[in-house]
């Protein structure tokens, strides 16, 4: 099976376009929790294809229908802890994931791993592309993991991802966890899906520095600092301590009770601190979602969902000739200076009529 | 002159309808370095009215046409120091300005002073609005105080805030001092102008909080400690400390030379450190020139203006009823749950065309 979603991912548009798509059965398939059937629906919204975005768009709607439409599975109701997680390279993340989705899925829990990964265009590589860096956790039948798609442009990745959450959602899993690489914008994407944001960092020493990007400090309510184990322990301790000061030093916000953000050490390679971590989490949860948090969050986030829909469609027209090529030109004139940016803004509306 | 100026602001569209404009004589008399033609400029790029648009685009365009055209005057090729200064209200913003004002105008300088406010629409209030707050600088003929305009929404705020630095430059300022409040949103406007970014902070005590949005300590190129003096100084300097270690954890960006950004500690009232941070401020100037960063933000920062009016203009559509509403009852059904993201963006597209 896993060989199997591994060639729809590598080759969606041609897995896609050699067969017809009976979305009725996909979205009775995903409701059901079928692995396959959520892996090909993936591949479905993950498309380009005018035909297939009218299908992804039936699909959806079908996922958010009474029951009786689905077989008797109700998908609609259905709410996964969606988990954003974010951590530069070399900070144990796969070690992290592995460690901490087998942690709960080990307590009889659905977890979904997805990732968002706007560089993997460009540097060709992907990250969870190697399903073997989480080779216990892909083989746990409680457990589905995506690999991030290839050419991946920035608005196509919030799309995608945000609808694969869905999917991963209405498929009735527990936990989506969404993993990103800290770039920045990719975060930003993340933090409009989530309902909680863990940042996984490495133990440094002394004042070394940490790659953290100031704006990803911003969407963190838990920042764990991974390796605390072995000689690496005190290290990781002192630099916990050095983000619970540097926390202290900024604004409480108001979805936060009293604590939060905080930071923590775990070790995922002893997988030691996970549990601790995980009790937090869902105090955190616990607490938004008495306190209408929670709630408000999502409602503010599918409102900019569909603002964004909206004004990415507005705004469609600049992505292809002749207003791409119009746009470059007037926009490197305005680099060098020839041009205003006002007088070069007036001159393209005026060509988009 | 300043009464006039005024009743300017206070009341631009009559003030400005009430009399005919001769743009040619409003650029050469901004292009001459004459405060009151700076003003009416100002208020002119303000206005909300489609005739004085037309008329704002064509005084930009004569001002960074060759000197001829502006009586001998050669406005294009002048370049200010840009230097935006945020902090949060009782930091000491008004008395930072006025003393750091004062010892440029005293080095012969000339310094305007602009606000960017977008609360101050929501509020009544408006910051700079008293202009008492900086007595002696607003009397200084080598300054130029404006306040902030009333009734401002971001985009305008934006757009206004970018052209009023336009002009003070093309009137030959030497520094334009671009002052907003920590809000966020106003931030990312301002470092989108500025060429360099300055924190204000009051001392703190111990663990207290300082209010600081974390999105905009990433913004900062030098943080002030303000307040160095008698009983606070040693808060202020523990204070300092905090900050630096907290700057050290954050990841260097390629515009900054080893030690950027810094912090430091300064007393506005006693026009202590002034200097200093002045000093700091050039030699992070002079490296920026020297390595082709300032050059590559400012060709940035103009590209990103040119882009940001094509698609303010594209998305304007949305401002205005009947798409507004449509806009906002399809938000309200998405918030509600009652429609998908997707489902209502479809139907606003189509209900665009």
């Amino acid at each position: 099976m896993i060989r199997a979603m591994a060639r729809q991912t590598d080759d969606p548009g041609d897995g896609m376009a050699s067969r017809l798509i009976d979305v009725a059965e996909l979205a009775a398939g995903v409701a059901a929790g079928d692995r396959r059937s959520l892996a090909r629906a993936i591949t479905l919204v993950e498309s380009g294809r005018a035909d297939h975005r009218t299908q992804a768009l039936d699909l959806l709607a079908r996922l958010r229908a009474p029951g009786d439409a689905l077989r008797g599975q109700d998908a609609a109701g259905r709410q996964a802890l969606r988990l954003g997680l974010s951590g530069t390279p070399g900070v144990g993340k796969s070690t992290f994931i592995e460690s901490f989705g087998l942690m709960l899925t080990g307590q009889g829990k659905r977890v979904a791993v997805l990732a968002v990964d706007p560089s993997s265009a460009r540097s060709g590589g992907s990250i969870l592309g190697d399903k073997t860096r989480m080779e216990q956790l892909s083989r746990d039948p409680n457990a589905f993991i995506r690999p991030s798609p290839s050419q991946a442009q920035m608005g196509g990745v919030a799309r995608r991802s945000r609808e694969a959450v869905a999917l991963c959602e209405a498929a009735g899993f527990d936990l989506v966890l969404i993993e990103t690489v800290g770039v920045g914008q990719s975060e930003t994407v993340v933090a409009e899906i989530c309902d909680l944001f863990l940042l996984l960092l490495a133990p440094a020493g002394g004042d070394e520095l940490q790659g953290v990007k100031r704006g990803i400090m911003e969407m963190a309510d838990l920042i764990l600092v991974n390796k605390a184990d072995g000689d690496l322990k005190p290290a990781a301790l002192r630099t916990m301590a050095d983000y619970a000061g540097a926390l202290r030093l900024l604004r409480r916000r108001p979805q936060d009770p009293e604590g939060f953000p905080k930071a923590m050490p775990v070790s995922a390679l002893a997988a030691d601190g996970l549990a601790a971590a995980w009790q937090e989490m869902q105090a955190l949860a616990t607490w938004r979602k008495a306190h209408g948090h929670w709630q408000s969050r999502r409602a503010a986030q599918a409102r900019h969902w569909f603002e964004e829909e909206v004004r990415h469609g507005l705004l469609a027209v600049l992505a292809q000739d002749p207003a791409r090529s119009r746009l470059n030109d007037l926009g490197k004139a305005v680099e060098a200076g020839q041009l205003t940016p006002e007088a070069a803004a007036t001159e393209m509306l005026r060509s988009l009529g």
